[in-house]
């Protein structure tokens, strides 16, 4: 069973470049944007603003060619990708956590972004502690591993 | 731009019905499945069992029609379905945190599975606190919300 996936909508940020974009909204808490949801899709976020967080999936739609094992940002030791949050993944699909600071209509004010600009939206889905927050989660393999710049040429 | 999305494995969970699942896997943190990674994605598990948590991006393969507003399993008020976690949603996607606790080659042995069995994978990626869990997120419409069974007839 394959399935086709059609962007909801688009983010823009601030972030026009790989090299400009932050590894992790995390890291970058006032980073703001804003998540544009296509007019045809509004009516889906009725009570959406009574969210203090949302979830977003989006489309790495710039990632480059899909290899199993890698290097990442945070490490020069590969990993599998599915043990990473790299870009370049089979399905091409990425997750973020951001705040919710405003809605306007079919735009959602964000902060925390961490994505490129014009990153197609695949779904939002509201944050929810009670089902999503798992603070005994270990880190793995990152849990020694520090934000650091970028390491070049790196994807 | 349209993608498309093509199943990289298969879940294997004790819920055959949509009745039998539970309305998240927090509500389930005992139930136990199987994430099976088609072969060929294998490699890409690499140090996946350094983490305690994993997020699985799944399809919603057996959803219903696609309505933008409905009601839910934990309110009987409609919401926006981007602010709320329903099954029928565009693109049909679903999103759940499960406990890892074993992985041999490429199955992944999890716990707090929600999901219907024999349902498709489209992502795995690391659970990373650091990165995903926020405490201070409120819960929205849904505070005061409490689980309750499912109402007949509902999706």
């Amino acid at each position: 069973m394959t399935g086709k996936i059609k962007p909801i909508g688009i983010i823009h940020s601030p972030f026009s470049t790989k090299e400009d974009a932050p590894i992790q909204g995390t890291y970058s808490p006032n980073s703001k944007g804003t998540v544009e949801l296509f007019p045809e899709y509004e009516e889906g976020l009725r009570d959406i603003e009574t969210f203090s967080h949302i979830i977003v999936l989006y489309q790495f739609d710039r990632a480059g060619e899909v290899k199993l094992v890698r290097p990442t940002f945070l490490d020069d030791e590969p990993h599998g990708v599915f043990a990473s949050r790299h870009p370049c993944r089979p399905n091409s699909l990425g997750f973020t956590v951001v705040r919710l600071i405003s809605r306007k209509k079919n735009l959602l004010e964000v902060s925390g972004i961490d994505v490129l600009d014009k990153t197609p939206v695949i779904d939002i889905k509201p944050y929810i502690p009670r089902f999503d927050c798992f603070p005994e989660a270990n880190e793995g393999w990152l849990a020694s591993k520090k934000k650091r710049p970028k390491p070049d040429g790196r994807e």
